[in-house]
């Protein structure tokens, strides 16, 4: 059983207290005597915070700790897709192998869940789900993977990933996901309209990647309000990226955002620091769930990203244009607990009751924390210990 | 006298050899053996690229290792200024130990030399330029220090200030400083003379903060351009930040950025997460001198930024969309040869004759080397270790 004593922290930077865990559980914040047998550890007076999550990834797509991949080819979306799925095992990116050491790496810089996006394609069938799947079993304890059963090079481009999408789902991917409906796929309605049918025969929410920007995007999403007022998918569709928000029309943006709070649509954001991105603090003003996520990190779409989310949180932060302290624990908010509303975890948050998932921070702050990004000195999952001092207890294949 | 044989390295990612250092001057490329006597460290196949340079930072201004400061405070640019001019000795930022912090964190980094920005106003005189002079003289050998006098709280509008900055060139600073001679003197005319005309008096160059976006700086920076021309001052003028190139109007851009080249001025960048900064590849296709810069650290300005001129590389590299790893290799040229470039620096890169000033990279490539940023194994400068796995041989105030 997982108890352990977790002494001398501060939760969310608040007063200094101890933290005991029963069965994996926060049992209660407060001062106690370690019970016979129970596990103990010193915090040192760091702030503790819930466990991080990385709501938008991909753990099938990273070089980490392979060879470094050279890449000097055209930076075209859809040239990036193609080379990507010709060429991925050639190259050696295992989607087990590589996957264990993506969210291991998330592991040890204080992640407890992740939400993974992972290709599905004809030429690849459901391989590249399988390996994460694989991943996901062997970190059981370590850090939570929720699969997204991602059509990465379109769905009516690619004849065949229908089918491929349905039995993704029917073996267990927890979400549908979607690409660029117009931009990619050439046929929003084709698109949309089976995206919303699938979903709604298992039973599972909608992420879709949305790149498209200004217009085009602000279409795609009018599409989609249709499609969920229609199915009734308020508060089961999420939309990742959303360039479109990023626009310089402040009352068309209004206009989307005030729909997007209506229907409860959730928002993922990487902070993209070349695209025009949606403001988080307007989605915050409207009450919009939004959650954060590295997106791809040095894969053969570009070289950028460490598996931290706390490096990402710098990334949305800055792009943001957000200073104050304040705005920096909403980063962190953003990072944690609204990853939690989107990915709707139940028992996540430093509260009694809820599963003691959570990482030890460096620094007087929170917001010190978020702009510092040191080392973890610890990171708990369902109160067991699963990264010390930066170094996650399982080995990195 | 500083001789060393650096044994094992690979300069800018090529061949393996050895680099013999005579005099702090580099003396060969190739295979040596040992002088009587001689230092020798093993680089263990690393990279060597010549020391990192930070363009564009405020050694005065950081917190850096203080109790952390909370702000809270409204973001408007004046109101920053204000509040650090009037809180900044109170709240304990003392320019020489704070100097010390900021400058020695780079050069752990590696960093060889960095053009600092530091404050003249009424209400300091020279106090923060003599802070800083003195963390120049005690970091002699360890990095080198050029100093703009820098007229942050503006010029037109603080009484008193041009004569503090005719004293400062005076006693040796070696840079003329200026701020938005629109958005924050009021007084594009009255600051521009008389920045030009007292870089000619000194015979200093003159590298002036240009927040202005849009049409306002595209304003400002023709006044420079008539001012360059009637001065004679081709070639002797920077502009950081200069986000009016950043503004969405390509014929517009283009014919600034003709001026700019032809007029030899400099740019540097911070690559500004939030703002619209220039294109540093349409810079580099006109042949402008560009470098890059931390800018502040840390202050009470706001909390971002690490003394780390690859974490400002993967800033500007991100911002500016660049993912190949031709593009990356750029991007460590701004931080290198291209503040070189602005600096006019002498004696300066990986050639026979030149100081030894330059940093071993961890990583296989030089891209790798950009995006991973990981701790530099060692620091030479003028032949002299002065950094090993991060740490400086110097000790930290
Ligand atoms: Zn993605
Ligand atoms: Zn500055």
């Amino acid at each position: 059983m997982n108890n352990l004593l977790l002494r001398n922290v501060r939760p969310m930077a608040g007063e200094t207290c101890d933290i005991l865990i029963r069965d994996g559980k926060i049992a209660g914040f407060g001062t106690f005597e370690a019970e016979p047998g129970m596990a103990v550890e010193d915090g040192s007076n760091a702030i503790v915070a819930p466990g991080l999550i990385d709501a938008h990834t991909h753990l099938d797509k990273t070089t980490w700790g392979m060879p470094w991949h050279v890449n000097n080819r055209a930076a075209v979306l859809r040239e990036r897709i193609d080379f990507e799925r010709e060429h991925r095992l050639e190259i050696g990116i295992d989607p087990h192998r590589q996957s264990m050491r993506h969210a291991i790496g998330l592991a040890a810089h204080g992640a407890s869940h992740i939400r993974s996006h992972v290709d599905i394609d004809p030429t690849h069938g459901l391989r590249l789900v399988e390996g994460v799947w694989e991943t996901r079993e062997k970190l059981d304890g370590i850090i939570d993977i929720e699969i997204v059963a991602f059509p990465q090079s379109g769905v009516m481009v690619m004849p065949g990933t229908v089918e491929l999408l349905d039995e993704a789902l029917r073996q267990g991917c927890e979400v549908l996901g979607g690409i660029d409906p117009c931009g990619i796929d050439r046929d929003p309605k084709g698109q949309l309209d089976i995206l919303f049918a699938l979903a709604t025969k298992h039973g599972v929410p909608i992420d879709i990647h949305l790149h498209e920007a200004g217009e085009l995007g602000a279409f795609t999403m009018e599409m989609m309000f249709e499609r969920i007022r229609a199915n009734g998918m308020q508060g089961k569709v999420a939309i990742s990226h959303a360039f479109a928000l990023g626009m310089n029309d402040y009352l068309r943006v209004g206009k989307l955002i005030d729909e997007i709070a209506k229907l409860d649509v959730a928002i993922l954001t990487t902070g993209a620091p070349s695209a025009a991105v949606p403001s988080i603090m307007r989605l915050k003003e409207a009450g919009v769930r939004v959650g954060g996520g590295c997106d791809g990190i040095r894969d053969t779409w570009g070289p950028w990203g460490h598996p931290d989310m706390l490096d990402r949180a710098q990334v949305i932060g800055m792009k943001n244009g957000l200073r104050s302290d304040r705005d920096l624990e909403h980063v962190l908010h953003i990072v944690s607990q609204g990853g939690a509303d989107v990915m709707e975890l139940k028992n996540y948050g430093l509260k009694v009751g809820n599963d003691a998932d959570f990482t030890l921070l460096a620094g007087q702050t929170l917001a010190h924390a978020v702009v510092d990004i040191a080392t973890r000195p610890l990171v708990v999952k369902r109160g067991r210990v699963v990264a010390r001092q930066g170094q996650a207890v399982v080995e990195m294949p």
